[in-house]
């Protein structure tokens, strides 16, 4: 893998962000390996996504921003530069469920998931063995139905020693307090198991068996304040039956959870997610 | 295509019902060529369907009636033999939009369909050159809002008229009224466009893009008096993404509709899909 | 729908083609509604396609391709420039199959693909009325297998005479000459009834019935001298299993046929295919 | 989860099998919690499997074999019953792929998948730590390419000593030698990494990758003396674009790779998948 900058960036729509965008890439040799561009007509807001050969430009990261600064300024740009080398760090968190967090664990120690994970989090000690054994720190912190706020004082304590860069909750059956979920926002990724908006909240696949649907489905997406309302990332189903029992639709759920959270989670680390309103542009 | 029976039953489970039934079917030399159980163990109720060739049969189908009843009395049967030969009769009603009519129409033609369609109802003229053009009856009932009573007289006379066996709503843009969904019970098919629960009422596509969903679908299910909440016969979804506007949404889920109206249907047509509670049984 | 030109762009890959060209939309005003760029980085070959509003430029699309052309010969662009409102001319072909052809007539007549269809050309009489009752011209040109250059022949004048840019083998089932292969590279449109490379050749339903796969597909290509190898602009499947004959594979493809031949031909409506070797690029 | 027996039957077709078959379980009092039948028209072949709840049954397995016995003379029946609690012994086979392997650890480890893995045996040493972690014996057995047979006579030695029923090919990449084919016939289960007939042999995605195909895929089948050819028991697929390197195919085809195997071998560890010429039924 050769080492890349990316940029990405969102700004109010109008003409010429591409060519002063380009331009300034170009003048300094900048090779791009992928190029990304939405105009979302109906909100009229404009986003792009750059890989660039790291080697292509003739500057540290630091320079490029200094340099690039009033570009941004100009177009009123969100937006920053992100180095494949400097991987993100993930605190994972989980709690009786173990498929999400073996699937990141095995994606990870393959050099699949390019990142770090300083450490796991659970509010059980059922899966310290399981990560230890991958070199990881593990954190039990249960959860006190009647005093939360300490329980997630120490997980905030913990997020932020870790220098943590994002928060994956790999099947964490806790909700997040508003105050961590407005502090991490947009880095928080949770994977909920039914087909959202279908079936928010607790046991969704008893739910999705007393409708009787015929698909299941599980959704990657930002946690937010309000339960399992935040963007989308991904999503996918499976077909099920008649024949299926809960217990088959939480097997099989698994299957589709971990691939739509290991999938949403790839786009976060690679910067291909970008939030706007309460939707992701997902340049994938 | 042979001609075949379908044998259909629901029953509460014990043991002994396929020895009776498969017995009864041996003594008089019933070949079946298709045979589907289930057993709910939930609600401890049993489902069988057979198909067997009518000509492996010594007697009529109003003698195998009497024949069978009393083993149907015996188990507490919900039961129904039916011959392939006597096709079901199905209205069709339909709006403004013509996928799904153009499609069961070119299904119907080209004999993929094995059904008899008398007439088509719409609440628009738009589609009565096309529906004629078919050589099948045009009925143009307009639905005035101040009077909807009337204008469903109107249709259940028609359909009575047609000795219908089945009506499809085939992105029919009116709510039947509560008599007509109880008189013609677990024989009412509706295409929803949605992949329910998820956006039941009006315009889900533009609810679907609202939330920022990544998949869409579409929903085939029998109408009851609650709206889009009848037990579902089949579901599908369609991948999409930020490039995607409600247009979009929209034209692509047309695709997942009509062949999701499509199949529920051929499952109906032939006697596939047992109704249990709120849910379905499909032997497809 | 808003008046779009799209402009269609590959050549070999090196800084600042981007920058050149947004440069050149930019400095005239152009509003870029849509942009996609790719870098094959074995081939080292770029693609790039823009979609520009308009009436953001200020002159005619003759004068853009004097403006323009410095530009692509600087890169060594394989490039052109269309109008939205300028509406690609298919011509269709078919046998004695319907689904494809009913299906891109309604979505034809629909609005939904945005062409002019002058005329359909089959080898049977069998589509006439139908063809006919869209207003569309039908022409019957039978295939002598003793003397098939003259049946060719035939076919290759009324294309001409119908000034089409397409042709579209919607289920024909003769093989075209290498001549008109050739003549119309790159503008012949074929769906072939399997996953290709698998099962090419006659019966491919046939074949996968005998192989005993569980999935079926079709593939949507452009048509080359060398029979079902040329460039796939797109392919689907169908989950089958035991339970279907042969009769049911040729069922069930039909939709996967006509689905994947429809989405084919609107991206290549829309220019979003290019051909580079004996691959495609598609910017959908 | 219920302790059950299961019954699998195939035999040629004719009327009375399944009233005969019924008739018996009824006669003992079996509690049939699935059954599933299929008819092959064009083989005039039968095939059957049920699942019984042992305590219905007042006898042991070897007393029903017994009981059993003249029925599957009298209709010249292929057929075993087995037991849920006697668990089949699986010996994997890997090389230097670890995605099948640690996802088949996992779903047994997690009881998921309802086996015995008394040993893995590998031509590397690379993940001798892997499944000794999961308490299992892992055999180092290099392949000399001088001397394979010596290699595989200690494969078949160790599998022996293991007192396996079945061997999973978890991306095991050498050739298994003809003879251990036969005698482990339907008994060996192999993932290969493409969507066969499609790329069958070496490096499938760089053949998929050359080809263009816009889905790739996986299929688990039964292990032949002919490479690539024998029974199939699933297959899935994945989609893919122009934007895709072969680097990426490959980390998107692990997944559907160990995503089907895992249903496969499921399937056989079930007792539901029945061979029949080189096809399979699978009551899934």
């Amino acid at each position: 893998m050769e080492r890349t900058y990316t940029l990405v960036i969102s700004c109010p729509d109008r003409v010429g962000i591409v060519a002063k965008v380009s331009n300034f890439l170009a003048m300094y040799g900048g090779w791009i390996t992928e190029a990304s561009h939405h105009s979302d007509l109906m909100e009229n807001w404009f986003f792009m996504r750059h890989e660039i050969r790291a080697n292509s430009i003739p500057f540290s990261l630091a320079e490029f921003r200094s340099a690039f600064a009033p570009i941004a300024r100009e177009f009123e740009m969100d937006w920053f530069i992100s180095d494949s080398e400097e991987k993100k760090r993930l605190v994972l968190m989980a709690s009786k469920e173990s498929h999400c967090l073996v699937d990141l664990l095995h994606r990870w120690q393959s050099g699949e998931l390019k990142c770090e994970i300083p450490c796991v989090i659970s509010n059980h000690e059922d899966f310290r063995e399981l990560v230890e054994w991958h070199g990881i720190e593990y954190h039990y912190v249960p959860v006190d139905k009647d005093n939360k706020q300490a329980s997630f004082d120490q997980v905030e304590a913990l997020v932020d020693a870790a220098n943590a860069d994002c928060i994956v909750l790999a099947r964490y059956m806790q909700i997040l307090p508003p105050n961590l979920c407005r502090k991490y926002n947009g880095r928080v990724i949770n994977i909920h198991h039914s087909f959202l908006p279908s079936f928010a909240g607790a046991k969704p696949y008893h739910q999705a068996y007393e409708r009787g649907v015929k698909l299941i489905g599980a959704t990657c997406h930002y946690v937010t304040e309000v339960l399992d309302a935040g963007p989308i990332i991904d999503q996918d189903i499976q077909r099920v039956s008649h024949r299926h029992s809960i217990e088959d639709m939480v097997r099989l759920g698994k299957d589709v959870e971990k691939a739509v959270l290991a999938r949403g989670l790839r786009w976060h680390i690679e910067d291909r997610v970008i939030v706007h309103a309460n939707k992701t542009v997902v340049f994938n």
